[in-house]
């Protein structure tokens, strides 16, 4: 800003704020409570305002766009059936730790005085943010002029250090209202630093740890992603040579393709390479990692706090003590610097490198059916590092712990919240923040249903995901779970919704080798979005171990 | 009850007070904390489980049941995800005093003490509860065994009283825990009775009142539909033979052939018939009608407070008094009786009858482009008295205020909340309510995108509604109010739903004429689902006025 007052409208400062952040594109249904900020995004040189199908689709588009952005993502929707079709994501995005922005139109100021039975409302005036406030790091309504500025400020400031989701409600008679804006020097959206002493402390102890220890190795997590420290991540690997594996919701952490990666540690339900490097570890150091039950395999995990250094954003505990105030990238650049400036020590037993299980030739039957196995088996073979690879919840997430995922934070997936209907929209978001990929969308029949007419808005911006449709004719994990007719759905023609959306190209495959070739033809022709109706007739080793430790927890607990 | 004591499971002694409210359908979408209760559903002789193809078109259908069964409509979901994703519809029956009952599942409460990071959480354990607190009018969760029964059945008969959602949470290691039901006297939903002193005074000053009007009139709301007093309120009509008009919300509160009717009162909006004889009325006698800004044309509605008698379920205003304690059905019963005792007034103005303006032949050119106003003329030739009307919000909802709907309560819409993507999945749960009818649904291409494919739940259950797509590429209400490219939305192929779902009948017409021969086909044609693409040139002169009325306002008040 420059040294004297400038005079703004409160609608233009946000968008400048978004500006200033880089947000190329803001997701949203426009309302009549937010047609006037809506004008003003498209008037906006810098922004797209990407019309999404439904309200909830675009709260996933901005999820996965804030993931893949690293900065903020953002959705935009009118007051009452515009913000409460976007509960669903956004509070999937606070359980992930995805930054969102919530902007949401409301009844003027003036109008609400007049008569409360306005339409769109449903309580309250306030409900609909006292609703937000419970999946939200900071919720305001731009009710005060005089504060406007300042509370914009704060909620970006909150959602971009806490990566959780933020909300902004706009009384549609004060997006035009001007503010005065003091020229200061206090900087706007910048990084925490940690604890000198606490982070000094906690590093000593680690790298003590880690001299005396036999066979350590790092499970890297979530916060990786959202923190942007995947350089800093390398880095650490490089000097260390510690072998890394990584959780679910942590895949791609690294490229899956480094020597030193090991797969996805899920307890019994992720790679078994993994498990046992890892669960016959005397030292791991876990960065950025969450410890959900999907994480953990549904508690199959076998990890002993005795022997681990737990590091994430805010907090490292070793063993049973903790350090508050350490900021997880000063420890990964700490670490890296301590192991630099000392010579290597030599294990007695050799640290495992992991050899990427791809093989040569497909071993697969060609005119044999399709199973799970087989598809990411001929996935391995032909995903390309510009590729982004979202999936939907149920046997995709389970099955595709075993891609290696040829780049970094190339892979994303609801794999905590696990909501169904994630991966469409969300790889429309995650394309738009990163446009020289072409995303590559596993996903179920069920969740397919949920949300696969979002394709309609990858014929508005002219993207080429290609779709493969997990078609099973059910929810199969529930199947696995406690079965009865409920479990069954309807088997749509998955492909002829290009059809209906007038824009792509349609396959449907039963055979290994019918995929093989669709698929391969696909990643030629880059200048078609491709849906695949794939019939698959098994599901994953991962999907039915996970799906039956749930049973078996369930049938313990009642 | 028998007078021992009997054993239930909580699960069973929930399903055991559904039956005893005649429900017959319950929707949802099954998740792991929702299975064990779903297949105590499926297991039930009287209760089908419809699932959905996701959980907000679940709410929707549950929504129309609940309007069309007059007791209670049942949506179950699972924890977070899924119940996260019905605020909207469950918030809609909130504002527009529909009663739906969503029973969620939840985590154990042995699991929750374990770990806090169960799939599909996103906040505190109380979060979601604390969420629905905002819009039902009671919640509970059944965490302590003793209390179960007893919160169950406060639940229900809220819900059945009020007219409101409620909300039961059912932790998944609950559902199938033993309770012991003692014998009990209390009835189980039984109807509350008015205050006598207190509605014997409001009738006869409002006896008083008619006596001495000139040209008084009914206008009814929609708590005539919710309360069921749609038989009481024709006897009225019949016995004080006064014209009555209805608002947007009450639409279809009596059959509108009939000679009394005048059409749907909503300001300058509306019927200029219904508007010129309500404006000109010296005594306006209001039935369970709600203020709201549509049901009041955007506040360009006349009536004057000193010359209107107020009823609502549980207050009585005349003038600027009012009487508490007073339920709609004896307020209007008791009108009856005083104007049958004595002689008709003659009054000085003759009361204006209405005629219905269905023209006896087409009067469209065949051949000329198909606009909304033809649409509803042609419609109104041909709707028949077991047809369902089930409209969406935009120009649909506007331009359908002058259907004349031949059978009573069998209009459905969003006409307060105005939720984009109600009527196809409303119109599921209408017809499972209402198994003779078949259901008409209009729908806007907008609101299509948003839910259109819950037409495949009609392939499971052997409906088939008409189903007119009104085609004007894009948000048309938003384009009267502000016009931007953010209203445009992409051009679908509507038709092949079909192809997609495998299931009923396409069409796309163009003129007045291709319509109703399509239309004519389409009702004789009733072994078939009928989706017709309606390309429609012109919008309705309701949404004409009732946008530029918004637009106005929203001008005047920035």
């Amino acid at each position: 800003m420059t040294g004297k007052i400038e005079t703004l409208t409160i609608g233009s400062y946000l968008i400048q704020r978004l500006n200033e952040l880089g947000v190329t594109h803001v997701f949203g249904v426009p309302g009549d409570f937010s047609l006037r900020f809506c004008k003003l995004l498209e008037d906006d040189d810098n922004i797209t305002f990407v019309g999404t199908t439904r309200e909830d689709t675009a709260g996933f588009a901005a999820d996965g766009y804030a993931r893949r952005h690293e900065g903020l993502g953002v959705v935009l929707v009118t007051h009452g059936v515009g913000a409460l079709s976007i509960v669903n994501p956004i509070a999937g995005a606070n359980a992930e730790s995805s930054p969102v922005l919530v902007i949401s139109g409301a009844p003027g100021v003036a109008e609400r005085a007049e008569n409360p039975l306005i339409h769109h409302s449903f309580g309250s005036p306030e409900a609909q943010m006292k609703i937000f406030e419970n999946f939200t790091c900071s919720a305001i309504a731009l009710n005060d002029l005089s504060q406007a500025p300042r509370q914009i400020d704060q909620v970006i400031e909150s959602v971009w250090r806490n990566k959780k989701p933020g909300y902004i409600e706009i009384p549609r008679d004060m997006v035009d209202k001007e503010i005065h804006i003091e020229p200061s020097n206090e900087s706007f959206c910048q990084f925490e630093s940690s604890e000198e002493a606490t982070l000094d402390e906690a590093l000593s102890e680690t790298a003590s740890l880690l001299n005396q220890a036999k066979s350590p190795v790092i499970l890297a997590g979530v916060e990786v992603h959202r923190h942007g420290i995947q350089n800093e991540l390398v880095q650490l690997l490089e000097v260390s040579q510690l072998p890394i594996a990584a959780t679910i919701m942590g895949k791609s952490v690294v490229n899956e393709r480094h020597p030193l990666y090991l797969g996805v540690y899920q307890g019994r339900v992720g790679s078994e390479e993994a498990r046992e490097i890892v669960e016959a570890s005397d030292l791991v150091i876990t960065l950025g990692v969450m410890f959900t039950d999907v994480n953990l395999g549904m508690y199959t995990a076998r990890l002993d706090p005795n022997q681990m250094v737990r590091a994430n954003q805010g907090t490292v505990r070793i063993k049973h003590h903790e350090f508050p105030k350490i900021i997880l990238k000063d420890f990964i650049l700490g670490l890296t610097k301590r192991l630099k400036s000392r010579e290597p020590v030599s294990r007695t037993k050799p640290r495992p490198i992991h050899q990427p299980s791809v093989p040569e030739k497909n071993s697969l039957q060609k005119d044999g059916d399709l199973t799970m196995t087989g598809i990411i088996e001929i996935l391995n073979q032909q995903i390309t590092p510009e590729m982004a690879i979202v999936v939907d919840t149920g046997d995709c997430l389970f099955a595709a712990a075993e891609l290696r995922v040829p780049d970094r934070t190339s892979f994303f997936a609801s794999a905590f919240y696990t909501t169904m209907g994630f991966a469409v929209p969300a790889a429309v978001g995650v394309n738009c923040a990163s446009p020289g990929t072409r995303p590559l969308i596993l996903v179920g029949d069920g969740a397919f249903q949920m949300t696969g007419t979002e394709l309609s808005t990858c014929k508005k911006l002219n993207l080429t995901p290609i779709v493969v449709v997990i078609n099973n004719m059910g929810y199969e994990t529930e199947r696995v779970i406690l079965d009865g007719k409920f479990n069954d759905i309807e088997n749509w023609d998955y492909g002829a919704i290009c059809k209906l959306i007038n824009y792509g190209k349609e396959f449907r495959v039963e055979t290994a080798g019918e995929f093989q070739t669709v698929m391969e033809n696909a990643i030629r022709d880059k200048n078609n979005m491709v849906v695949i109706n794939a019939i698959v007739k098994e599901s994953s080793r991962g999907m039915r171990l996970l799906a039956s430790e749930i049973s078996r927890r369930l049938q313990s607990k009642t």
